[in-house]
């Protein structure tokens, strides 16, 4: 290795946006004209990938019929549904012997654990979680823990709460890679090392990390990992749980019906009898999602060809201008748990005094073309703590709760491989002017929401 | 109306085949040389409409973030989900007051309605229905029913079971439109109303049925009905569930997660509280698969300008060239519950005498670029009826049983919109030229499949 590619390897240089589709889509302004869209909710929905789109296009006409289709297309089609498996796997560090099941979203791949943990299995989360990861334990005993200051709180009171359990027995904890809300990373090995040191397993929520920085099933010795097509730049209705097999094949199939049941025959009482699929295919019952599948695939190559230094590096001088550019303007709060320094992703929230959260997210779309997110982001119990709100009634996503005029609520600009610095140039800049001049146009609220009164 | 018209009306003319992807995709035949694949597994999964790619081309690029997003983006994806689902409703004659949940698929939405049944529902199923409608009551008190061989029967067998049930509490019946193995269209109006008559309810599993004939939730008086987009032309991992509200609107959430959850707060125990929403976002947790249900709702629109009048005169008239021509073929059984006559779409289920079904599906491929499906075909307890096997060890998919050198297995072929009477013509030819001189190259079996030993 030349002197050169160390030093290329020590400071990644930072690569171009990677192309995705409706880079050039423009949107009209309220204000008049047109604008290119400034798409900055990444963190809800990324944009396609240019060549994730190119991948499935060309796979399109060859699509068929999967698993017992004698055709030629059946066959091929088959073989690059598992081969995007195996994609997905290599790209998640899986380890031998684990299993990487297909889902529709994070969401439901942490559904599909939920269902599949062993009798009397306890739940330890945290309140900072998105619903996606707070919500899907309702059979199971559950511990919703305080949300930590720090790296090292988050350790020690998962410790104290996995000790203190009684009975001992089997009991999982679901943790965040990276924030939905604040973008902060979170210390998924030394959760995994602490959830393990006390007869504990661990799932990571990765729909917010995997499209920012590298997961490793084998690095972070974490059980289970989950995250959805849609956040990696990979829109067509697909999202992956892996991790260890043996709780999932222990399990009652997750959906029942073709596909999953091995033999089906009609039982002596009349009834039926099925003899279930071990393996994925036991929780993939009906017919695969082959497209969304490849091109969550597509994803995990573009990804991993570009280079997850350069993509980081990128996202990194994005984030820091970001931030910086924030920290300049008057009545910003940022908020975070883990305080300033913090390592985070491109996921950004904040509020600004004497704005409602709906009013800026409007009239940033409305009169700049850019799209950005406002409320709660699905995740009530952590933003409520962020805000150190001190009404008992709860702010709901169509319609949050006002204290002394102010939404309780913020606003969350996110962003990713495909965005280019100039969107966040413009985000920069268009918050100062509403700030320093206010809008331009009138806004009227409907059902909660503001808009346009033009 | 000019007599034209009428004339027109009570005979519709023969449309061309619809375009559809992959149509000029050619395979190399395992005896040299390469032909445009004939694909005769639409039952399985059909290829997608030209119509509904392009329609996903056009919008891919405008694609964001749906629901919350404040971007003009996401405020068109959200219109453009809503309006998917209103067209989807549209084309399924969903009465006031219906609601339609975008699922994953036929199998999906028949396993949420599973779950979303009052305490105490039995369910009542034929024995003939695909594993999708015949597995998913796990928890309920589950009733199957012979296979009948009358429309009269279906309807007699069904009724008696409803009235002898005890207690006479809430019971739901599932059918399916059309069987995925002979094609046979059910008595569906005649069921529904026997269902009701006796106080249960009835769900349509249309997977087979709508992309080939107009369903109406109002007309066939259903209650509820479900299909798969991949079926139905649009192959983006979406599918249907469709019907009545009140159950829905008191089950339990399908999967828990964002989306579905309106408030979550910190309960006074240390745990969370959840305010689920109600309509359609109660069962949709997780972000939509909006490409998926705007692909869906293309289909319909694609389907319903096309005319189902002339979609069906022309699948009428592949069917009758397809069963005359393999009648006039010695030793080949198409397989029927209800008889020569009998009303089906374009689905035909055989076995050859003397061959394995598994041989034969492999021939047409290597030698003929023809792609059908062999096996049992999800519909075990059907098909082993219909052969009327007299082994009692279960055939299963993965390797079918043989009797007396046979396999308890049949061949599927099947078509729909997109098929040029070419590969019906192609097929035809090709089955006489396999019974007749058998087939030109050797074949080896490979974990119970046959494929060319070269």
């Amino acid at each position: 290795m030349t002197a050169t590619a160390v030093h290329a390897v020590a400071e990644p240089t930072i690569c171009a946006p990677l192309p995705v589709l409706g880079a050039d889509v423009t949107v009209p302004l309220a204000t008049g004209g047109e604008r290119t869209y400034a798409a900055l909710d990444y963190a809800a929905s990324a944009p396609a990938l240019q060549r994730v789109w190119d991948d499935v296009a060309a796979y399109a006409p060859y699509y068929g019929s999967v698993h017992r289709g004698a055709g030629h297309l059946s066959q091929l089609s088959t073989d690059l549904f598992e081969k995007s498996r195996a994609t997905v796997a290599a790209f998640l560090g899986c380890r031998p012997g684990d299993e990487l099941l297909f889902t529709r979203s994070t969401t439901d791949s942490l559904n599909l654990l939920a269902g599949a943990l062993p009798e009397g299995c306890e739940v330890f989360v945290f309140e900072t979680e998105h619903h996606a990861a707070l919500l899907p334990w309702r059979s199971s005993r559950l511990t919703v823990l305080d949300a930590p200051r720090s790296h090292e709180e988050a350790v020690r009171t998962l410790e104290r709460a996995l000790a203190a359990r009684e009975p001992y027995g089997p009991a999982l904890v679901c943790v965040t890679g990276a924030s939905n809300v604040t973008g902060e990373i979170w210390p998924v090995r030394e959760l995994a090392a602490a959830a393990h040191a006390h007869g504990a397993r661990i799932v990571l929520d990765a729909a917010q990390l995997a499209p920012h920085r590298p997961v490793s099933l084998a690095e972070l010795d974490v059980d289970w990992v989950a995250f959805s097509g849609h956040k990696l730049y990979a829109p067509f209705g697909s999202g992956v749980l892996a991790g260890r097999a043996d709780w999932l094949r222990s399990a009652e199939p997750y959906l029942a019906g073709g596909g999953a049941s091995r033999t089906v025959t009609r039982a002596e009482d009349g009834g039926v009898e099925v003899a279930w699929h071990t393996g994925a295919a036991r929780h993939e019952a009906g017919s695969p999602n082959v497209i969304g599948a490849y091109a969550v695939a597509a994803a995990c190559t573009a990804l991993t060809e570009a280079g997850p230094e350069h993509l980081a590096a990128r996202e990194e001088a994005l984030l820091e201008r970001l931030l910086t550019g924030l920290a300049e303007l008057p009545g910003i709060r940022v908020l975070s748990l883990f305080g300033a320094g913090a390592d985070r992703v491109g996921v950004v929230s904040f509020t600004a005094e004497g704005w409602h959260s709906s009013h800026l997210a409007a009239a940033l779309s409305a009169e700049y073309g850019i799209g950005v997110r406002d409320g709660l982001f699905c995740a009530h119990p952590l933003v409520r703590t962020l805000l150190e709100a001190e009404r008992t009634e709860p702010g709901e996503c169509g319609a949050p709760q006002e204290t002394d005029g102010q939404a309780l609520s913020a606003v969350r600009v996110s962003f990713g491989a495909g965005t280019p610095e100039e969107h966040v140039e413009r985000f920069l800049g268009a918050v100062r002017e509403l700030l320093t001049d206010g809008a331009r146009l009138d806004y009227r609220t409907v059902d909660g929401r503001w808009v346009p009164a033009v």
